[in-house]
């Protein structure tokens, strides 16, 4: 195995994908700072390219190919925002883009990914039809299979939103990510901790899918059986490559419950005026109970993104 | 009548509030930018302290009270934003509000009035019991009413949102505002046609609450009789002191159905992943048929505020 990607390698990313996705703003409120007792800085990707920090990682990953690999295309499943970031960054650089998607996927999320001008292959919803028709299709095109997280390149391109961050403020005494494969976790953690060793980092999770919060524990992974949360982008479990780097430079796992990721969303819709999905809520979660360890502190989390079915809002029972 | 506000009293309110109010971001979206074949440029007021652009009059009258008027107080009945903008003002310079409300207004409502010090007065909800409530307040206690629009401190107040915007982008065609009492789109068009006379100012507004465009025809103020809109902020009638304003310097009012509101609001939540009430989206409706006469040029909005009840949203029946 590889070293991990080195704060060069991060850099690079950030040079390599600058033009293709946005330097998010980081944003504050004075009345959540109230609520949690703490000053928070919220990392902005729901404001990203597609709606999410994927696509940076993405972006990294296509404008890293060689001419010969760029011919084959880009593959992959995702029924996220992972398909329609790959979609974009193959539409920037002008090469195909095959996404396998369930068949019960939201219609605006098919037509985000066949707008960026991907080819949508559709399968039933479970993981293994759905790894069957990714094989099938790359058997068929030749394209490359793109794994949503577990890919150095993709982990340094997720990183570059911490790096931005780092950049936008100082003097910070923590930094909360949300944690589902970890592709943003651990590249958080990479960054922060080459730049600013002194700043705790923390993942988030729900309860309802805390495979980060157990194997963690255990020192193993242990993968996510029947993850149950509303917080859909945070469903898969950690792999191989992103679970060594949270294990080294992450301090701890929080996990929250469902109840908490829905007033945190709210909290932020109605106050700050923002649209984030329940992934991003959980970063949040946790420093609602305005508990004493982190009174005055300076936080920042990861607002991972902003795609939320508005017909379908989870305070609407 | 004292001559309209002029350019220089716009200027001492934006030094009067900049301490009190955010200078709000103005943001661009690519793909509403696509669909209507303009370049926007949104003037994020739902951003802004109370969220709403509210706080800017607010601010501007408070901030020019003098010591005796001070001590007596401010008094409004408002079941929305200038409500709690008066409370806001009054609590940052230390006097007493009064805030006349309906009793079926929401508890969020009444609840940010209160958090702001202010002391709520419930009234029934018809205009006349909400002026007689008002009227025994200000006996009672003393303090002074500030209508929500037809002054020309809050007109100078509210106008420092275009005097912002003009600063953060050179060369607009165009500038919409929604109109309710004109408050807003008075002091908008007295602004812009002062530091840029050969930009045009277009009011929007619900054709079910079509005062505004039926007082310009007319050439006098017609008050609107039952206005039916779900642009709450929308359902006042022009005032006295905004009406001449808007006939000399607006070019023309716009009138949406409330079916492309409802529709320019959800665009806005889904692409820009930020939250605006409807009345925001009165001033995008008009550019979502994409008329030939927009094509290339460059629009700045004005968007109002982003206080909405997440409970109760226009696209669920």
């Amino acid at each position: 195995m590889p070293d991990f990607p080195a704060i060069e390698q991060i850099r690079a990313a950030a040079r390599r994908i600058k033009p293709l996705v946005h330097r998010t703003p980081l944003l504050t409120c004075k009345s959540l700072d109230q609520l949690c007792g703490a000053n928070l800085y919220f990392k902005c990707e729901n404001f990203q390219k597609v709606g999410a920090f994927k696509a940076r990682g993405a972006t990294n990953v296509v404008y890293s190919l060689g001419e010969k690999d760029l011919e084959r295309g880009v593959a992959t499943h995702s029924s996220g925002n992972h398909g329609a970031a790959l979609a974009y960054a193959a539409r920037c650089r002008g090469a195909r883009a095959y996404v396998v998607m369930p068949d019960n996927a939201s219609p605006v999320k098919i037509a985000a990914v066949q707008g960026y001008g991907a080819e949508v292959i559709y399968s039933e919803s479970t993981q293994q039809a759905r790894e069957a028709a990714l094989d099938e299709v790359v058997n068929r095109t030749g394209a490359l299979f793109i794994h949503p997280y577990n890919d150095y390149r993709i982990i340094a391109g997720q990183a570059t939103a911490a790096l931005e961050m780092i950049e936008q403020v100082s003097n910070l005494d923590a930094v909360i990510a949300p944690v589902g494969g970890g592709g943003l976790l651990s590249g958080t953690a990479l960054a922060v901790s080459a730049l600013r060793p002194q700043v705790s980092v923390y993942g988030a999770e729900p309860a309802g899918a805390d495979d980060a919060f157990r194997s963690l524990q255990a020192g193993y992974i242990i993968p996510s059986e029947k993850p149950d949360t509303i917080a859909d982008g945070l469903r898969t479990s950690l792999g191989d490559l992103t679970f060594p780097i949270i294990q080294k430079h992450v301090t701890a796992i929080v996990t929250v419950s469902e109840g908490s990721i829905v007033e945190a969303m709210r909290l932020v819709w109605e106050r700050m005026k923002i649209v984030i999905e329940p992934s991003s809520a959980v970063a949040l979660a946790p420093l609602l109970t305005g508990s004493d360890g982190i009174k005055g502190t300076k936080i920042g989390l990861i607002v991972s993104g902003g795609n939320v079915n508005l017909d379908n809002l989870p305070w609407q029972a």
